[in-house]
């Protein structure tokens, strides 16, 4: 399954008497590439020198496409940039001051000696930092490195590009200042106290790609300790649109929550912050599957979270692998691995099957073989229809959260973000191919926003009134 | 000594047909304000609003004001505002991506799927996050809120507006991405660990306003620990800007620091650096002076920086009060407090005296007093000739050390910055009050840059080639 969003650019020297820039365009073609821009860099009498931008499936199909070019008499491949590489060079946020210094006066508005007067008002009231500093509108995205996208642990600085695009889409699509802050410790007890020690500077915390179980000791104890609100977005974010997807799922099967089956697959971070929002949706029958099976009241877990999920779910104790408590599911929820879900296992679904496949790069089944045998299929995928992605909860949610200034996201909350995220579909346009918005649809940030504010205030946890 | 920076605007709520316009700006300039901008807010058959702007001295005589204009007939203050907390309201920077993302190819680019191929590339080689992140021009701004100003100890949130004036100037005077944060915890322990754990993310690490003694240790310990630059702009940003002026006034008093008798007053954090740098320069008698007058061999001091200084300088073992150790002093350096300098202890300085009054806002002897019995005079303040500001340093110095990826800054380099400030000044400019350069003099940044890259490649710290 190569995906074809990779560019490489390939600076190519000609010598135009030996070769034409017809027979180098139709090696590329031959070698896969597909040619989408030529910039012409000199231009010599004998020789030229061109950048040739193509989009290539993966990396290995790159370098075939650059050996078959060196093949060729007179050209060769002086350099390869890639594209996706070009866009990280120097990062890819910046600051910007709101308003410019030009002179003395300024200078001693924005600074010494007059700021010591703001600097008095909200000392004597901490609540003005809401005002008159950027607490009210800055969230930080903070990263241990541990679990970052499909590679797992990894040094802090490698985690900052994922961080900073996060903070890209804050802006873009909340207006929010989201700064990326990618920490040298993985101990739980030193991200707990940084985390609480930088908390004055920030209107809300964005943890991210933190592994389990640490996750949840560090977002639970942050919840109690800290007055802003503190989400661990591969937990809820996820969840959040998993069950948006789901309410407009049930309501093509015209199936209610509390009837259904459901399977999830992999009870990690996300697959436990997805059941305990499916519990609070109404769901009854939920059975969580790992790697030795059913998760069930006869066996003993040293993971606490586990312990807890036997004990909250899985009503009628079922027990046995995948392929077995598959069987009469009206749901499946995969967090887990490439491939882990068969044929056979979806053909043992009950009607009207929803499939939620959402392992990256490769989902637990492709959607091409789960197809024939269900109604809906979602997948983390943008190549497919119904993709689960986090990008369309988390600057909706915090944009509601620091409008209202409220102190937590609690599950009210979280429901009420799934809910506005499901209904920016209507009636007239739901179908199977088309559960879950698209990340560019301008309707479900202000509608998040607008659901979590009056969540806020419903639950009390709202500041601003 | 009454300054005159703050603005404030009066919306006024006037009957017509009671009171004409210029009554109440009669009114406001013989309280002593002075007007400078009008705006129409609401026009009526009777009653209109206007907002006016006003410059006072103090918040006294805003109040003076205001009480004036409201015992006039047919005139009320609905509401006053302060321009300088207006210039605050909502913080005074923000976050900007470097690329807009309007479509799934630029989102995928930026962020997940492919950003992981730019994260890999990093996770191999972590010296990469100097060119793929942020990391290579970004600086933090870190207070824990103990030393500001001259508020001394005051939030961490109310420190907040003090660091985001300062990440302006970071950028307008050297195009550096800084975000202030400051802290919640006054432990050296904890706040060394925390910027520690923070260091993967910058290229820099700015200390401000952090107490005398703990900010030694943190500077000194994360300075062996971190391969990041990391610079208590308070000590050394003042050293630095001090040195330059001195440089410069002995230029004039056509005086050798080695034969200078220096007084420094008050042994803090900026008193300590600025007589280090001193000796580094080639002094060699300086006497330091605090609450207990010179310090000296003869005593024991439980502070270890004092017990440092007293083996380090004062060669003829000097004791008594600033008033006996002034005697024959060519400088005067006070960092210490309003008044501490008599008009009888500048009598007995040495001819062509150079006195650096740097307490703020009020001088330890102001200029007006001084100056029949002294050469040169500076102070900490805009409204006199002078001006020792840290905004001259600090700057240049980062965009020096980011350039050339210094993992340290040393003597040599601070050296080098104080000369580079110092050249600024040209031979046929040069006279008693121009001898330091204005903040917004261009040539600061640029000079300092380059001396400061110079100093990093010759004494080895520069990891860029």
């Amino acid at each position: 399954m190569a995906r074809s969003n990779m560019h490489a650019i390939l600076r190519l020297e000609i010598n135009k008497q030996l070769i034409t820039f017809g027979e180098i365009a139709t090696c590329i073609s031959n070698s896969s590439g597909d040619m989408v821009a030529i910039d012409v860099i000199k231009e010599g009498q004998e020789m030229t020198v061109r950048d040739i931008t193509i989009r290539v499936g993966n990396e290995m199909e790159q370098e075939k496409i650059v050996n078959s070019i060196n093949a060729l008499n007179g050209v060769s491949v002086k350099h390869v940039s890639d594209r996706t590489f070009l866009v990280h060079l120097g990062g890819k946020i910046e600051i910007k001051s709101k308003i410019s210094i030009d002179n003395r006066e300024q200078l001693s508005q924005v600074y010494t000696p007059e700021v010591a007067r703001v600097s008095q008002a909200i000392d004597k009231n901490p609540l003005l930092a809401y005002n008159l500093t950027i607490k009210n509108n800055a969230v930080a995205v903070i990263s241990d490195g541990t679990a970052v996208l499909g590679l797992g642990k990894i040094k802090p600085e490698a985690a900052m590009p994922v961080m900073e695009g996060k903070a890209m889409l804050f802006k873009q699509f909340a207006n929010i200042n989201a700064y990326p802050l990618c920490l040298n410790t993985t101990d739980t007890e030193e991200i707990i106290m940084i985390i609480k020690a930088l908390s004055p500077t920030f209107g809300g915390i964005n943890l991210e790609d933190i592994a389990s179980p640490q996750c949840f000791e560090i977002e639970d104890r942050l919840k109690k300790e800290l007055d802003i609100p503190v989400f661990h977005d591969d937990q809820h974010g996820t969840a959040i649109v998993v069950l948006a997807g789901i309410f407009n799922a049930l309501k093509i099967t015209k199936k209610n929550i509390e009837d259904c089956k459901i399977v999830v697959c992999g009870i990690g971070a996300a697959g436990i912050a997805i059941t305990k929002m499916l519990l609070n949706a109404g769901a009854k029958n939920v059975v969580g599957v790992d790697r030795n099976g059913a998760i069930n009241r006869d066996e003993t877990y040293e993971n606490k979270m586990w312990d807890w999920y036997s004990n909250n779910t899985n009503p009628t104790n079922e027990q046995g692998p995948l392929s077995s408590v598959i069987e009469n599911a009206d749901i499946f929820i995969g967090v887990s691995a490439a491939g882990i879900l068969k044929v056979e296992d979806v053909k043992k679904m009950a009607d009207q099957a929803i499939v939620f496949a959402l392992a990256n790069p490769n989902p637990e089944i492709s959607p091409e073989d789960a197809s024939p045998y269900v109604k809906i299929m979602a997948t983390g995928r943008s190549d497919y229809p119904n993709q689960v992605n986090n990008v369309l909860c988390f600057p909706g949610i915090f944009r509601g959260v620091l409008d209202c200034r409220a102190s937590t996201i609690n599950e009210e909350m979280k429901l009420a973000a799934a809910k506005a995220i499901a209904s920016t579909i209507g009636d007239d346009e739901l179908n199977e191919d088309y559960i879950i918005p698209g990340v560019f649809n301008d309707q479900v940030v202000p509608k998040i926003k607008e659901a979590v504010i009056k969540a806020a205030h419903e639950t009390g946890v709202a500041k601003k009134i």
